[in-house]
């Protein structure tokens, strides 16, 4: 296979034998909501899970919010908020006006809809329950089939070390708007769940959606044993780059790489996942920068438009990346 | 003064020096909401305290709910519910009803304005606020000037033994519907809080609210030491009867008496409170049983009418009451 495939063959493969094949995806927010959208139009919801970033879990009035989680299952349900990229569609506001009126935080935008999921999750995690067993419930009264599972079960706060000192994840992204410099992204030491080493040990093929590397992807895999599972095992590892055009399609990641010291490029980003990854996914627009980086060489990449507007381009994605990697692995 | 008083008599009388004495109200939900409300419209915010049942105070969907401080609270503030007894007036239930789509318990309704205010004070809490300091908060927002204090700031969950054993107060109260025979109210030992004693040194008289003396005010005064400081000092106790014409006027106050063995009267409500108060107030409609019973010749008795349907009946029988107890403090 060449380093660098045209999509317009690989587009014109047949579907060939994904269906049977188990597909993990590694996924924070937007981006990786919409990639694990695109599989899911793809292959049957028995032979995919979802392993999402739980390290901007945070607890807000009182509840304990799961955004990457509620992202990842608004979207596979259908009901997300387009315009944000965050909540539900056809929101109201009622309650969070009456927050602001009591004097309550309003920096962090809970519409009345959304509420009803972190209640119901807070009295399930307040009764016993596990966070894995809370989403599996969610999804269930979502109508989504597909297994998603947080990285862990523990809290696992991501810190930002920045400029202005360390902040919990949400106080930087959100209440500081990413604006303050970081420094470094500091995680907590947690393990994992049965659950995501029983699907990484029967995944065919894991994707690390295009999320944000340090806050959305380093967080799962700094969850103990996810990094060296997907070291260790015979699996296809396939990366997809967050970065289009050398800026972020959305949020701090190209800002982050800047103040990190980074080149900000899709060719950094693959040399960050080094060693992890088989194949490097990178959007058309980024072929010039990716030409003039050095030690990629034992990389499959592969170039597309990797820009997800709408759900046919989250299919169109998802189906190029299966038939490379139904080709690779069959190879 | 005769044991039986005329109120019209009592009416007559020129309001004296109420304005510079100081009254704590012990109140439950509705009834000691709405005798509160009656004192609050004679005397100056700055000697009014009301003491609230915090017992059947409840986690709940990830959140601290105080149903009786809601309902003073709310009341106060002139923006309670006056169609349900709690709650707030103008309230929707958009929340309530994703909650319940998504599996989530609905026998406790939280309505969106309402959930507002528990989203604040379950923040507060959670940031290392007393529940004194978040009460003293929501009613600086909500506009009262007059204190409210909980009864103490640690949990101090009412249990119900009941025929089909021991349950949490919310449980039997609104899941059960209070149906349930109680063979015993189980409260806590628990610590009241510096704020409420000092207020009970420096009151010249104390209300015992005509709310249910089992579940309302026996759990007030078990919190240390609030019995003990009715009992031992010098200040003028007042209780008002929770029954009219042998029914209680809104929950399970009659219920329980019945099935705790007690006769159904305002009398027994009275020898219930024994030596604890120096005045009882009772309904008119009630006179043929007080006056069938024994043992209530120490104790001042006054009849009127105690039922309060609006503003007016509140402030009417609480400057009854005030007037009767002007002229007792100042004889």
């Amino acid at each position: 296979m060449p380093a660098s495939s045209s999509s317009s063959k690989l587009e014109q493969r047949p579907n060939s034998n994904s269906q049977n094949r188990n597909i993990v995806v590694l996924a924070g927010g937007v981006g990786g909501a919409k990639l694990a959208d695109g599989v899911a139009q793809i292959v049957p919801p028995d032979n995919l899970t979802v392993i999402v970033n739980s390290g901007d879990d945070f607890q807000h009035l009182g509840l304990t919010i799961c955004p990457d989680l509620d992202t990842v299952v608004y979207t596979l349900a259908g009901i997300e908020n387009p315009e944000t990229g965050w909540g539900r569609a056809g929101e109201t506001w009622r309650i969070m006006a009456e927050v602001g009126r009591l004097g309550g935080p309003e920096w962090f935008k809970l519409g009345d809809l959304d509420l009803a999921t972190h209640l119901v999750r807070s009295q399930l995690l307040a009764t016993g329950h596990s966070l894995t067993e809370v989403t599996q419930t969610l999804c269930n009264k979502f109508g989504i089939e597909i297994s998603v599972l947080p990285m862990c079960d523990q809290p696992a706060p991501t810190m930002i070390a920045t400029d202005q000192g360390l902040m919990p994840f949400q106080t930087w992204f959100v209440e500081q708007k990413w604006q303050p410099a970081v420094r470094e992204v500091v995680l907590p030491d947690v393990i994992s769940t049965a659950q995501v080493v029983s699907c990484l040990e029967n995944a065919d093929l894991i994707l690390i959606a295009p999320s944000n590397p340090f806050v959305s992807i380093d967080p799962i895999l700094n969850a103990y044993p996810i990094r060296s599972m997907l070291a260790d095992l015979a699996e296809l590892v396939v990366a997809v780059s967050p970065i289009i055009a050398g800026e972020a399609v959305k949020g701090p990641a190209a800002k982050m790489m800047g103040e990190m010291g980074m080149r900000v490029s899709s060719a950094a980003i693959a040399q960050y996942y080094g060693d992890l990854i088989d194949v490097f996914v990178f959007d058309r627009r980024d072929s010039a920068l990716l030409n003039q980086e050095g030690s990629l060489n034992s990389l499959i990449t592969f170039q597309t438009d990797t820009l997800m507007n709408n759900r046919q381009d989250r299919r169109r994605l998802a189906q190029e990346i299966l038939n490379l990697a139904m080709e690779l692995l069959n190879s």
